[in-house]
């Protein structure tokens, strides 16, 4: 059998983690790596003989089946279709939430479908296999509420968000679960010289993404020395079969987060060369697609 | 829009649950329930306007998209092709595991490919919507060790089994996990005139259904006190994700036995009419397709 042709465009966290799930996959392969120049010089060493190249270098590779784009969610709307557009299937773990995710799934579906092409959005833990069991609990119980709690865990998004504050030099962000669907976040900072704890607290405090939620803001001169990339979630439902109340779901997650990530990515990457051309979200493709191995197998142990 | 015409065959414990699911469902509607004569009698005031015939009676109810088989699972191989090759879909929820249940979706994929029309086997909650979560774990973490802790709860395979046992009037078999896959049975024996329990228990002892568990056998003449239709499942796994071992999952239900397997053929049901022609377990459709409501809608809330 051919094994599928893959290259990881970024390699940051994530893209160490699909390039881990890659290596440990029998049906792929890894051709490349794409990275901007002073990057791939730094990881030269790291990752061996996979050839480094450059965004608009990636014919040098040769033939792809798919791009996994572990890069910035908010690069993948104008990366995605670079791929696309050239036949190559695409995965990304695209984490915005709401409006934007259906805008990117159309548009991306456009542009595949023009260029034969297939990209699955949104397949991290969350959004990913979590939107799956969200999915599961309401097959289960369609009437009732869902709580998603997200922690303990350090916060990729809020600590991107924290850094970029004036006065930060260093920071981490963790999101620590209060219950039904609540939050706490734990933010240890390194100062600037010449800032105060004070100021940068209140700056913290006023940002979109930490308006909503109960805040504590530490002072740490070792930031690095806390840097754990564990994280959990617990998502519960209490809810309605038919006319039957009181029906309880629970699932728990606690994992690495950027190998979990990593390799749902690869995990979708196999089920993307198995859909027509368009875009789909991971709720839109059967769940056997993404798993290695042959179907009578998979029903044997998994049904 | 038109509502799903559904029948129901057999009104047990799942056929009221899949009634009770149907009457709920604002794209359903219940257009008969197919009984024996003696039976229908019974349930006749019940089910209150909807029709009940005879399995060979079922033109006098008029066009039917989906008939929901809410019947021993031994019986499904020979009642689904009727359905089918009228080109009516089917759900089940068939719990025999292994080669059976592949030669069932071989079996049925031909006959409703031949006919038109869709069957979906094994839609309960195990198998059924346990075999996604199954499935999710290892889409996560494909290398490790699942473990399906059932219980506690009553099980009905092992009671219709203890019933057929001589000597025995009434009985249940209760499930109680012991952790880590393994389960211990615990058997109510209401006893027939003239016989005694330790020929009874021996008998239960050797019954195939019983010989590879720890099983406790006690009497009680009150049998039918003891009923409780919930049912729960712990499914865990700890596995490695790429290269990273220790990734940890857990999901846990407690229900209703009956509503929820009703339920969760009533959400295949649905499922069904989204799919070509031919026979599906529920990992080969895509779990969007269950759910009720549009497409935008249903990704903005689960994704």
């Amino acid at each position: 059998m051919d094994k599928l042709k893959v290259i990881i465009v970024g390699f940051g966290h994530v893209g160490r983690g699909v390039l881990d799930a890659l290596q440990e996959s029998p049906d792929m392969e890894v051709v490349g790596i794409v990275e901007v120049p002073h990057i791939a010089k730094r990881i030269k060493e790291e990752i061996g003989n996979i050839t480094i190249v450059d965004n608009n270098d990636i014919t040098r590779l040769g033939k792809i089946d798919i791009a996994i784009l572990a890069i910035n969610s908010r690069k993948v709307p104008e990366i995605a279709p670079i791929y696309l557009e050239q036949g190559i299937n695409t995965v990304d773990a695209y984490d915005i939430h709401g409006e934007s995710l259906i805008k990117l799934r159309e548009d991306l579906d456009h542009i595949a479908k023009t260029h034969g092409a297939v990209s699955v959005i949104s397949a991290g833990w969350d959004p990913g296999s979590d939107s799956i069991i969200r999915a599961v609990l309401e097959i289960n119980a369609p009437r009732g509420i869902t709580y998603v709690n997200y922690g303990p865990g350090m916060s990729m998004g809020h600590t991107v968000a924290v850094k970029a504050i004036e006065g930060v030099d260093d920071a981490i962000s963790l999101t620590i679960p209060k219950g039904v669907g609540m939050h706490l976040r734990l933010v240890y900072v390194k100062l600037k010289e010449g800032y105060e704890m004070e100021e940068v607290t209140n700056k913290i405090k006023n940002d979109p993404y930490f308006v909503h939620d109960e805040l504590h803001v530490f002072k740490s001169d070792n930031v690095e020395d806390l840097v754990d990339m564990g994280h959990s979630v617990n998502i519960e439902r209490k809810g309605v079969s038919g006319k039957t109340h009181n029906q309880r779901m629970q699932y728990t997650l606690s994992v690495n987060n950027p190998a979990a990530t990593g390799q749902i990515m690869v995990s979708a990457a196999r089920a993307s060369l198995k859909q027509k051309p368009g875009c789909y979200s991971i709720l839109e493709i059967p769940i056997i697609d993404f798993l290695y191995g042959n179907k009578k197998d998979l029903l044997l142990r998994l049904i």
